[in-house]
């Protein structure tokens, strides 16, 4: 093993250089820092990096909190998948490592506990959702001064680091679409109420049907909720069925359910695309594969997670200031919604 | 920030005690422990963990070295996303962190570097390609004695700890559905040859057909090559095609290239599960959506995941010898590939 006073000799400097070289700190003039570089590259020393980021407390890594269910296949839904691909992109960029860390929902250790482990610089939190106790944890974490930001959900009344996406435009504009198409009984599958994006496609569904004429007290028997997963669609089809003289068409607040609706409508003698119109969010790879493809609203993801990762890495070196960032979505009409 | 000498003097024993309760060395009375760390929290003592790590020289995490590749969303493929899914699954009920290391093709950097940071304890290798330099760096990864293992992936005259999947037998049984429902003419769009098991998918392809009067020699027309992407099935398309009088099945390698293909023949005039038979390979959620749902051999990639994280973890802590497991597959049988 290379020890650093090895390389202090062959560069000619003191111990305290080479270290002050290898920890980033204090000014230095650039020939000796290229001195003791290259007397470390001759001797291949390696200094221990745990040690280095005790020295800086720095990690290197950048943290992400994901939620724990057994048996969902995180990494394979939609929304995860290409946020985790647009923090990953970035993170690469910015010579940081990724730090997976899974979380129960019944766990007791607080988000603090992520920082206090020093394993990561910054977090993002990923499927929060708006639960008093959520809020109680977001506090802390921000009262600790822990640099952290949230994906796709936001907390009002609040002023955290957040990237989030126009939901109430996007439902907006795919009712909107509907209705103009000659629709005018537009059920809505929306996803639990605890994630706030459920609020703004709500929202959306709402100002658009209200310009129509239709106030939300006359909408109860339009409204239908699932849990974003695609047996809840599958499930939801009996009822949206049942009611099919007062339906025309339904706008669901992801794919998942969008898909899971189709299929049940399907087997009940209910096809999308000719006997009633489906529209669902995310504009997932799914989406396009379907019978009829699916007409949907699409969610910048992989932006949204690249945009997060940068901004908060940024704010780690020194940028300063808070960011609440929201991107826009785009209607991708496809068969689903035709007019038969 | 409370100290170490306070919980010393709480508990009434050594600032070495209480040290060596929180790195888990040497032998200790079950008592002593036990006071020492309810001191600790009474006093909300939390010992630095990066100081912690550097004692034990662990870090809690396993790695898992990830190809990257600009502009791919890599969670968003099938492959990755279960394994990945199984792989975070198993390491959080171990109590670990994952720690993702995103590596370009044309870095310089060895996987030794990895463990040389001393952020993983042991290492998964995603994606890895039989290439001379591939080889070549875990051969010294080998040599350094750092635990990894390989995951769908394997290098004949190794023994490196892997996780593979039984490609020779999936393929087979795909290739002989196709035989036994009357289909003679099976063409075979594989991917490309660096992944071990493209060659195990041609060796179980070649197999049946043997098996069914055709010899490897008089095959040539049949074999097709794309890169496992959805563009490159696609682009296939054209080619298949053009031989159409010859061919009258196809297997591919996954089920992107044969969804790929599907579309690309169907815009040809030639429908999957009407004019021509498609089976892929994967069994990925886009299979069940597809029109016609895609027949493909079921590859339990998330167990796979799992069972390398369960195993390299074992080794770790202890559990002696090295492992090469493989996995079976399923045909699941769908509508592409039913007789007119």
């Amino acid at each position: 093993m290379v020890t650093r006073k090895e390389v202090a000799e062959l560069a000619g400097v003191s111990e305290a250089t080479v270290s002050r070289v290898f920890n980033g700190l204090g000014p230095m003039k650039e020939e000796t820092k290229q001195r003791v570089l290259e007397a470390a590259k001759t001797l291949n020393y390696h200094p221990n990096a745990i040690a280095q980021s005790f020295a800086r407390r720095r990690s290197g890594n950048l943290g992400v909190v994901l939620p724990y269910v057994p048996k969902v296949h995180l990494f394979s839904t939609y929304y995860f998948s290409e946020v985790l691909s647009g923090i990953g992109a970035k993170v690469k960029e910015m010579g940081y490592d990724l730090l997976l860390m899974f979380r129960s929902q019944d766990e007791e250790s607080d988000y603090n506990d992520v920082f206090r482990s020093q394993k990561v610089d910054a977090c993002i939190i990923l499927g929060a959702a708006d639960t008093p106790r959520e809020r109680q944890q977001l506090k802390k974490l921000e009262e600790g001064g822990h640099p952290f930001c949230l994906v796709n959900q936001h907390f009002t009344g609040e002023r955290f680091n957040e990237v989030d996406a126009d939901h109430t435009a996007g439902s907006y504009s795919a009712v909107k679409h509907l209705l103009e198409k000659g629709y005018s009984r537009v059920a809505f599958l929306n996803g639990s109420s605890q994630f706030s994006n459920s609020g703004d496609r709500r929202q959306g569904y709402i100002q658009a049907m209200r310009e129509a004429g239709m106030e939300p007290e006359n909408l109860a028997h339009l409204y239908y909720e699932g849990n974003y997963s695609r047996t809840s669609g599958y499930r939801a089809a009996a009822a949206v069925y049942e009611r099919r003289r007062e339906i025309d068409a339904v706008f669901a607040a992801n794919d998942r359910m969008a898909i899971g609706l189709m299929q049940g409508l399907r087997e009940l003698g209910w096809e999308a695309g000719r006997d009633v119109a489906v529209i669902g969010c995310d504009n997932s790879d799914a989406a396009r594969v379907t019978d009829p493809p699916l007409t949907s609203v699409a969610v910048p993801f992989y932006e949204m997670g690249s945009l997060a990762a940068q901004r908060l890495l940024e704010q780690v070196n020194g940028e300063p200031g808070g960011f609440q960032l929201k991107l826009d979505t785009e209607l991708i009409i496809r068969q689903s919604c035709r007019k038969a």
